[in-house]
């Protein structure tokens, strides 16, 4: 951590900043330039408030050098983390596809589209039971009814699925779930992101809309730091000034992320842009970006969708797809179970 | 509801779809222009979901005209709300101050800003009990621990309290809490405000950092819809490109809610820049931009608040700010409660 | 164009904007409603001002359903443009690439570089002469004699050569640069773009760091408007909260641009980001996402390149980077020249 | 300037890097830590490129410590810079108003409202001959003619007048302009402020609508390189994601811009909107925020203005808000001229 100091600042303040670092257990080293003087942080910052050294009076800018997530961060921990999900791994040289519905409408929609997916290769289903939409006017989900059809439909298939937690309550309703997923309007919802650490399973964790990497690094961290390190990441778009599409997939964020951290990263091509056509393009883009894996809406009659339908592919658009992406998958060296 | 149909659609096609328009009670207006033609509806559109109708293959483009809002919709609600907190009042030509540490610390703390930030006009005390942090390393707040000790405060000075929930299983806990405030990561979190909505305690409703003014007042809708119609915005920043400052205020925020709605908004000029020298002049532009009052952070020894010090004043820097605004407040046509 | 009225406006008031409406040559539709009134427009809407509209008492919101741009505009003009330089292709199955420095920097550097990404399959030679240069401290590039060496290493090579003019008075300058590239910050000179439009040469325009994709079609129709139809877009990364990355590359652009307009779409990996070692995915990214060809920066020596040596790739990379892209064109259904 | 080093940095790398730095005429300390070493640089970095920095193989991160503006940055100038035109002062303790259409329509419209706002206050002209228009298709202004009509004006009313330039070719018919504007589209036209630099005319800068308060000042930077320290800075509004307003006016640039640089700063409330009903509240706003002036739309027929009518106020209006600023200036110690 780099503290730049004002010009007027006197002797004394600095001596009594000083001092006050070192009783943290922090070594400082002092640069005196001919505008500006500065001083070197040196040990484990994570804990010292920027806030309060930016109100010092004899404090003009604080600049963090050390990333403030440890288990998340690469630098502690070089090897790629593996997620395995009932032996489906996500993360390392390994790519999965995650498939179906955006909302759970019936148990005969549910498997007729998991069958599709599953032949076409996914080796995932995906479905929200509930479901956070902006209207408390819109469709909310089936909610522990919809839970109980993917459950169904995870026994007739052998798919485990991944869907939605909204409500710290609900967990016990998601004993048999095999991915939980804390959607991007809860990314910063601490409070259940502290419940989901004391879990052990598997955690989808989407991006806040307006998050930066370093904040939802700090949310994985958030999971982590209660013992469940079984984290994969979901970038599914950020919110910027353009209007044609419902969000910007920052698809640089993944090559970024590999840097950054161990944990496997996956794309969702269907939220981030809201219309079907995009979904093959932007799934390609995402493989060709070293995406760890898709997840991908489908539904088998898209216009009766009762929610996000303009987003949703078709089996057989989902068929050609998978197709596709097979190809792309050896220039990035990364293989599909298949 | 305006949808522009593409060139190419079928008659048969567009019969079915003004059939289903019609099903759903509505009417339909079709307009044949020479490159395009467009379908209007007219009725009560607030179930019609935009994202089924895109999906459709003959659907260009969906245009929503009515506001999706009805509860905090101004067009059916003409006259300013008024939020009665213990007889204090937000909204039409009142003006509050609600002040205090962000943090609580301790019980000496609190009383010792509660008394001060009082004699200088505020009316509220505000304080941090549970505090949402980006980092789970970062000081959490005393929680139920400082609960206590605002309640008590509240007995020695009788200011009523504003304070922060971050989770519905905490909601015993407030019973005695006069405004229970949801922050900006929250905005969103509809299992919460459903819960908060079956209250009948006022909320103040933070917007959240990257949402429209839409999307907060549906955040709104959220609560009222289920009942409870004391609901105050507090405008506290968004999210742009800009680093100088933490967040950029909106300000332009306010002359549109007072348009759209006719709840009352006030404005957070502490958490907005993160920088307690923006606090005066902010506070003064938010004043003139027609701000139903103000939430302020005032700390008694800034340097040493355990969280978000760099944004809070001093006593009497904000007793200096309070004489400066009742100047201002004439020009906008407010009271202050005094 | 749709026109919401104000409920409260009168007969007089709305036949007075009717007739107006219809004295510009539009047909109007009026379509009452229970809570609104709405006028559709029909008819060439491109010269009506939706500024003097809203100023309108009577008018509550005005909607254009119409895109603004006609030369650009795929609706009519369905098939691809085919930008042809010197008989390389861009536009439909065809695949480019343009490489070289960032700055020309000696006649020496340029010749090196332009032969070795030749080799490597690049088709086209980049470099700058001009630098667009945040701080008026920095290496603004050799100008003139920069553009000399250009066009000395185009003779040597034979590669047709793309480089950037940021002022009208610099053009008789340009008579031999086969495209003209106008950067980010200038994508809304619109002084220029009508000078380029006079002049018959390929123009590469990139998309300014905050501007839509409206907003950049509405660009190209101003060179288009003056009779050059032959302009490429460049996609080169958008403004966002996003600290890690310089720019947030809008791949989702690709495909939207695709179906709005007939232009050829490149992307430039290497300004987006500004890191070198995300050129690679962010490449392969744009290749899936439907590129019409890249611009990439490869410098013999990038730490010592006189500006953005951090995002130049050295040949070598280069030449491995092509080879991958290979792959990928084939299932994008690309060709890429050879 | 402090770079921070990788961890796996050679000893021999690192003293290479020392000694190149050292030979730049700058200084070196060395801090190493447990996790990192840090490299903290002193003396004039304003020339030392920080991509060139960031490519290097041992390098982790880099950061500014020092701004990279001299002329503009207060540190350097501490006292306010005062622009005096024609005896109407910008700067310290002063407020001046700038008032007019937002085009040049005629001689009678200009003359009608220039004698409207000059009695109710305003002290300068301002009027748009040469119009930055989105799209080719609409009014570009009247160009030299418009001009004209304002030197008349000048010449009737003795006002000094403030008009937009967009290209460098036409400044010579700006010889009798008293003020000249760049617009925000060329904020970072870098060859146009060049050549404004060279003038000793005050030039009235814009915002760039997504530029940074930095980026602003290096383009005040620009001109102030080249010797005319005459430069009026003016937030005009930065898009963000927000629809119900054109722009989002940033009013706390405004304390920043008051710490950072020595230079006047006004607000363009009508711009930032979009809509003539927020004229008022953010120009009372803008005064609380510490504005040194404001320059305002004003229309004596805003339904028939041939450019953004929808945020002009009629004369009336400005004549109303004009008394309303006057007791608001008291409150920050300003002084409206009269």
């Amino acid at each position: 951590m780099i503290i730049t100091l004002k010009n007027d600042s006197e002797e004394k303040q600095l001596k009594n900043l000083m001092d006050w670092i070192n009783s943290l257990g922090l070594q400082t080293h002092l640069v005196k330039g001919e505008n500006s003087t500065v001083l070197g942080l040196v040990g484990d910052t994570s804990r010292v408030d920027i806030g309060l050294l930016n109100s010092l009076d004899i404090v003009d800018t604080v600049t963090r050098i050390q990333e403030p997530y440890k288990n998340a961060n690469r630098k502690l921990h070089p090897d790629d983390t593996i997620v395995d999900v009932s032996g489906h791994c996500f993360g390392g040289i390994n790519f999965q596809l995650i498939a179906g519905p955006c909302s759970v409408e019936s148990e005969e929609q549910v498997l007729t589209i998991a069958r599709a997916v599953k032949k076409s290769g996914a080796t995932l289903l995906r479905g929200g039971a509930f479901k956070p939409r902006t209207s408390p006017y819109a469709f909310q989900g089936l909610r522990d009814k919809g839970l109980e059809i993917l459950l169904h439909a995870k026994k007739e298939t052998g798919m485990p699925i991944v869907t939605e937690i909204m409500n710290i309550n609900h967990l016990p309703l998601f004993e048999d779930v095999d991915v939980i997923q804390v959607g991007a309007r809860n990314m910063q919802n601490f409070e259940l992101l502290k419940e989901l650490g004391k879990t052990r399973k598997p955690i989808l964790l989407k991006r806040g809309l307006a998050n930066t990497i370093e904040e939802w690094l700090m949310s994985a961290e958030y999971i982590m730091s209660e013992g469940n390190t079984q984290v994969i990441l979901c970038e599914r778009g950020i919110r910027t000034f353009e209007p044609y599409t419902r969000n910007t997939l920052d698809l640089s964020a993944i090559p970024i992320l590999k840097e950054k951290t161990h944990l496997p990263v996956i794309v969702d091509p269907s939220h981030a842009s809201g219309l079907a056509r995009l979904v093959a393009p932007m799934s390609l883009a995402a493989v060709g970006a070293g995406a760890d894996g898709l997840i991908i809406e489908v539904h088998n009659d898209p216009p009766h969708a009762l929610c996000d339908g303009a987003q949703s592919l078709r089996p057989e658009q989902f068929d050609e797809l998978v197709k596709r992406l097979d190809v792309m998958l050896s220039v990035v060296s990364k293989v599909r179970e298949k």
